[in-house]
Parts: structure tokens; C-alpha cells; sequence
């Protein structure tokens, strides 16, 4: 397959038109080809981050879009950001332990668009940032038009970003237009920010003058008995808050929201305006509908038995199935276990195998890499919240016999290891 | 009203950090003002773009939704673009007389969202522009984030942009990243762009290496027995197609489309993914499901009937009241009437005595002046699609005797003349 920016160079003397720079930078994204792949019916695939089809609510939320169209069109129609559904998000935000009020609240497009407007807030073209070795590819595509400098840092698997490492890079002059954290269920390490590490991040960011941008898709996916507030808490005005209904409800109502000091919210709304001009209305309904019936709690207590009993499904296949070819991680939220497989085995090499001769699929670390580095050349994003719990374990019992057989011919695949 | 650039700098000491410099080009717009003020119940607004809330097709669309769901669960979760919703587009650019194949169509969150895309894709930051005195403000929005150097070029009402004055500025060494033109239904303008203008356009973007986007918004929407093909019909490798089911279904579905040559698409892809990682999933189900029923059909025909009359009975009324205070267009497609006040009034001025003493709305030309000028401050973009046409007449009295009253005092107004 041809790369896009090959696709362009070689198309370039026929086009009719020259395209801007940035163009060049458009690599398509790993995981988009991946969710092409294991959309074949004969793949498991633990590739994607989405939530379970099967626990989608679309009985509950066909009634409810009969419900609000009875009452009128205006959910068709363009129209100014929810109050109300500003208002449900305050509350929501006071289960996640921070206080704020509807005028800091910001509704976005998914947690996504939220990324790509902070990141055109706050960032200069060729500014600064600070990023983790291993981190959400959705993050690196929003900040990649801009072209920043990006000082890597490294990640451990369980407790995620050392402070310690933040705080010798802004010490060595690193002078980052934000730091971006997923706190609780790191996208793709699964790890969850210790107490100790949250705090000291923000008084790294209070000292040296940076926002905090704080993804917390998973924050209400937690699976420990006493759920740990958002990173937010701590800080209201240091630490800006993205949080996502596609997790615990639905991604095809694309629903997300920032809260931020207030002075930022006008410039967010120019900026939204000129992006997609504004939300998208009837989705957005049908969320205010379904916070309005006080459907989340019950709906989120059923995620969160569904997703623990999936996680946990995945761990016991994992040591029955992969003992002395990787280790990994007990993620306490979200959707992601981590995996690093031992001698050197590359994870994107073992994906083409694993789905081509076992029918198996995975994210490999390749596409969270911010700089290379051997941790994501031996990583596997294994997802367990899309794959229903009787399928987990034929997944990575098929996990299992690709390693192994890839692990029978070390050197061919040292040899033909790709570098993307 | 403090601006948000003043708003910024007055908090900024007290803020924890900076933001990008690109935060103080982040002007709210001026129709979004609009549109929050013309909520009052009181009020009759010709002032926002939107179709007839009485014109959306709730209970169909209700009908869809209940139909997609017990399908399955598949619109409400992360998907990739439809396939037979861009099969679908291919049959509806026939109907606009252009030929491709849907490896050509890329969906969006609406046009706005095309307009965001293909600046990044086309435009370097600090890149040159070509652009009409008096254009749609979303084409602004979108642009602004990137500096770009801008040359001006007047339009005529009824004619809209003359391509001499685009040769001309050729000529004298511009380069223009893209040419933005919105062919039928012109925004603000309601323009109508002659066939013989269109050739010498799409001549001079061959000859001098340049994109024209052509939105498309209001193409479906022409009032005339002959509907003229989209401009892409001239041309489809040198003009990229922006389109739209925003008007002629629902905007809060928010989906829109781009036909472009197909080498651009998969950047195109990798910027969406970026942007708002994909398609408003439920949206673009609910579109497709209403395009396989063939319901467009009758559709437009109902809209086509509906706006017709509207704009017939603001003629009508215009005539009737404002026969000397003003001259106007009559256009042959869209949802604006063109109002140019005499006198040297100010069309904002009178904007803000016509809401306070007569509740009547609009919207002022100010809103899409790229480079101040006379034409746009004495302009006033008369939507007619969304008051009900028995509202219409009395609507345009209120504006009526609004224009009497400021003419009455015209020293006044002019002192107090704002300068945005």
C-alpha cells in the first residue's frame, strides 16, 4: 500500500492544483486501517476502543428521538448550545468531584473535537508540547497540522507519566503550550494516574504557567469500589477538563464537552463556528433527553458489570494463554490492557500475522508512538469492552498460538521488521 | 459589550496561561449575536440562514429513527462512512449534472466542516486568498485561523462576483490558494453566477493552477422552470464540490459532502479523523435511510413550492414599503434577498432600532464584509425561508417604518455611525 503523502507526490505533476505543506503530513492513521481489517466477520478483534454494540441503548434512545420530535422540530433545526443539557453536565461533574457552573461548560462534537479546538486555543504553529512516548493517536493528528516541537516522556505501564520526568523537562527550558493526560484509563496503557502523581503535575503546571488538559473518557468507567475524582478537582482553573458521552453512551451521537475557565468559552465558540458552525443538535437532544430521565446511573452501573466482567475475562485468558510471552497490565478503568511482548518481537509484524493466519486482531503500539522507541514496537493495545465475554477467550487463546508461532521464526522477523 | 480580543487581554494577568496568538483574531460573529437575539418570541427575524422549522420533515425523520434502531445498534456506534450514503450522493450530483463515483465523495458534519477541512488541506498558513468584499461569513471563519493574506474583489447584487476583477487580480500576481464562489443562492447576496462567468472562472483557475470550491448549499434549491447545473459539471478536476443536506432536509442532522478528485480524499481523511475522529454516525444513517426511500423527491418539490412563495411575498411586501428607502434583488435560487439602504445609512445602526422599537430582525452586511466598504455597511441580508409566509408582509411594514424612523434623523446616525 502506498503511503498518502507518496500517493500525493506521485500525483502532484497531473493534479491540477498545488495542495498546502501541512499536506505532507497527512499519514493515515494506523488505527483507521485497522478498523477496516478486523471488520471482516471471521476476525475477534480487540483492536478498537468502542464501546460494545450490545451495550449500546437503542431501544431506550429510539424512544427518546420519538419523544423529543413529538415535542417539536427544533432538535432539526440549527440552534444555540443545550442550556439544559449545560446544566445536566454540571451535575455530572459533580460525580466526577468538580464543582463548576453551566457559563464553563463547552459542547463539543466527541472528546475529539474538543482536542482539535483547545489544541488551536492554545497552541501556536511550531510552539511547544510536551507529550508521552506512548500516548492517544487522536491527540498527535489534532496538534500534527500545527507542527510542533514535541519533547517526548516516557510512560511506565500501571502508574503512566513520571512527574518527575515533566519536571526535568521544564527545568532543561521546556516551555510546553499544554500538557495532555488521560488520567484514568490511558489510551493505550490502561493506567491510572497515582493521587500523588496528579498533584504534583499540577503544581508543575501552576509554577511554569501551562494548562492541564485533562481527557477523561473513561473517568466514569472505573471498576475499583471507591472511584477516584477527575484530575479537575484539584485545579479548576489550571486543569482543563475534556469529557465524552461516546464511552457511556453512544459515539454515533458524538457528544463530548470541555469545561474551562470561562473567558476561554467565547474564542471556543468562534472557533466551533468556523469549524462545523455548531452542535450537532439532535444528538445532543437525545443525550438531554437521556440525562433528563435519569437513565445514566443505572446505565453506567450496567457498563461498568459488563466491562469488569469482560476485563477480567481477558486477564484470565491472558494467564492461562500468554504466561512467558508478555506481561501486562490490570487496567482499574477503561477499556485497555496492555501487553509487551518478550524477545524483542515486533507487535505490528504479529498483527499481520495474527489476523491473516489466526483471526485475531489488536492495536499494535506503532500507532500510539509519538517518537519510535522499543516499549511501542513491543506493544499490544488489547481492548476487551467490544467483545462479548464468551469470545475473549477464544480471541486470546488465537492471541496465543500467533505468538507462538511467530516466536518459532525469531530471525525472519527480526529481518523483516518495518520502521513506519 | 467588551470584544473577546479586549476580554482576553483584560484577563490575562490573572489567567494561569497563555494562550496561542491566534486567540485574538477569535471575533465572535456577528450573526451569532444575531441569532441570539432574534430568539425573543416578539421578534420577527429575517436574520439567520436557517430552513423553516415548519419545513422539517419531524415525523418522517422520527419514523427513520425508529426503523434504523431496530436494525441495530450499528448508527449509534463509531462507523465508517457510508457506502450507501455515498452511492447515494453520486445519483444526487447527477441530478446537479456532475459525474463521478463515490470514491470521489467524502462526508462531513456539514458544509461549515468541508469548508474547515479543505482550508487545511489547501491553504499554508500566511497563504494567499482570493475573496469576494461581501461573502458568507463561515468562509471567513474557517480561513481565519491561518492568516492568510487576502485580496478583496467586489461583487455586483443579482451578477455576484465579476471574473475580470479575478483576472485582473491574476494579473497583477495573486496566487490564491483557492477561489471560494457560491454560485447559486449566493450568500448574502442571493446571486446567481452567469453561465458565461462561470467558463471564464473555471478557464482562469486551469490556466493559473488554482482549486474553486464551490459551495453548493443552495444548489436544490432554484425557483426557475431550468435549473442550472452545479458549476462542478464544468469541470470536476479543477472544481472541488461542497454540499449540503443542511437546507434541504435538516441541519441537525449535520451532514455534508465533498466531491473532489480522488487523490485528495484519504487526507481528507486523516484531517476528519483529527477534526472529530468520524461521520456524525446516527445523522448520516438517518440521511441515508430518507435518500433509500426516495422521499427526497417529494421533498424538494415541497420546499421548492414553499420557499417560492416566501420569497414572492417578501418582493411583494419590499415593494409595497420600501420603494424608496431601498433597491433589492430578486433571487432566483437560495433564501436571501439583497436590500441596499439609500442615503448612506448604516444597516447595523438600523439594525439595533429596528429589534428595540419595531421587532424586526436581519442581518446587517457588516456580518460578511472581508474589508469594510460602503456596499456592505448599507447592506441588509433579508432571510425570507424561515418566518411563515403570512408573517412576512407584516415583518417587512415593521422594517418599513423602522428605515422612516432612522431617515428622520440622519445626523444623528451618521455621528453614531459604528466602525466594527
Amino acid at each position: 500500500m502506498r503511503s498518502v503523502a507518496a500517493t500525493i507526490d506521485a500525483e502532484a505533476e497531473e493534479r491540477a492544483f498545488p495542495l498546502a505543506a501541512t499536506a505532507e503530513l497527512l499519514r493515515p492513521s494506523v488505527l483507521r486501517g485497522i478498523l477496516e481489517l478486523s471488520a471482516r466477520r471471521d476476525v475477534i478483534s480487540f483492536g478498537v476502543g468502542v464501546p460494545g454494540t450490545d451495550l449500546l441503548p437503542r431501544q431506550l434512545v429510539a424512544a427518546l428521538a420519538a419523544e423529543v420530535l413529538h415535542a417539536g422540530a427544533l432538535p432539526l433545526q440549527y440552534g444555540m448550545p443545550s442550556a439544559l443539557l449545560k446544566e445536566q453536565i454540571v451535575a455530572l461533574m459533580a460525580a466526577r468531584g468538580v464543582a463548576c457552573r453551566p457559563e464553563q461548560v463547552f459542547l463539543t462534537n466527541g472528546a475529539q473535537q474538543a482536542m482539535d479546538l483547545l489544541t488551536r486555543l492554545l497552541l501556536d504553529p511550531g510552539g511547544e508540547l510536551l507529550l508521552e512516548e506512548t500516548i492517544y493517536d487522536g491527540i498527535q493528528l489534532a496538534v500534527r497540522p500545527l507542527r510542533p516541537k514535541i519533547r517526548t516522556l516516557p510512560s511506565e505501564p500501571g502508574t503512566g507519566l513520571d512527574p518527575l520526568a515533566v519536571e526535568e523537562a521544564l527545568h532543561r527550558g521546556a516551555r510546553p503550550a499544554f500538557l495532555y493526560l488521560i488520567p484514568e484509563g490511558h489510551n493505550p496503557m490502561g493506567s491510572s494516574l497515582p493521587l500523588r502523581a496528579r498533584e504534583h503535575m499540577v503544581e508543575l503546571a501552576r509554577t511554569h504557567h501551562f494548562p492541564i488538559l485533562e481527557d477523561d473518557t473513561y473517568g466514569f468507567l472505573q471498576y475499583g469500589p471507591r472511584p477516584r475524582p477527575a484530575m479537575a478537582s484539584l485545579d479548576g482553573e489550571q486543569v482543563i477538563y475534556l469529557g465524552s458521552a461516546s464511552k457511556i453512551l453512544a459515539p454515533g451521537l458524538r457528544m463530548g464537552w470541555i469545561v474551562a475557565p470561562e473567558a476561554l468559552i467565547p474564542a471556543l465558540s468562534t472557533l466551533k463556528h468556523g469549524t462545523d458552525i455548531d452542535s450537532t443538535t439532535f444528538g445532543h437532544a437525545l443525550v438531554a433527553a437521556f440525562l433528563a430521565r435519569g437513565a445514566l446511573t443505572d446505565h453506567l452501573a450496567l457498563l461498568r458489570t459488563a466491562y469488569h466482567a469482560r476485563r477480567d475475562a481477558m486477564l484470565a485468558a491472558l494467564a492461562e494463554r500468554l504466561g512467558s510471552a508478555a506481561r501486562w497490565t490490570v487496567p482499574e478503568s477503561g477499556f485497555f490492557v496492555w501487553a509487551e511482548l518478550r524477545e524483542g518481537l515486533d507487535s505490528l509484524e504479529l498483527l499481520r500475522h495474527a489476523v491473516a493466519s489466526e483471526g485475531v486482531a489488536f492495536s499494535p503500539g506503532h500507532a500510539f508512538a509519538t517518537a519510535g522507541g522499543d516499549r511501542a514496537f513491543r506493544g499490544l493495545r488489547l481492548s476487551f469492552a467490544s467483545v462479548p465475554e464468551d469470545a475473549i477467550g477464544e480471541g486470546i487463546a488465537r492471541l496465543g498460538r500467533a505468538i507462538a508461532s511467530v516466536r518459532s521464526e525469531p530471525v525472519e522477523v527480526a529481518q523483516e521488521r518495518p520502521r513506519p
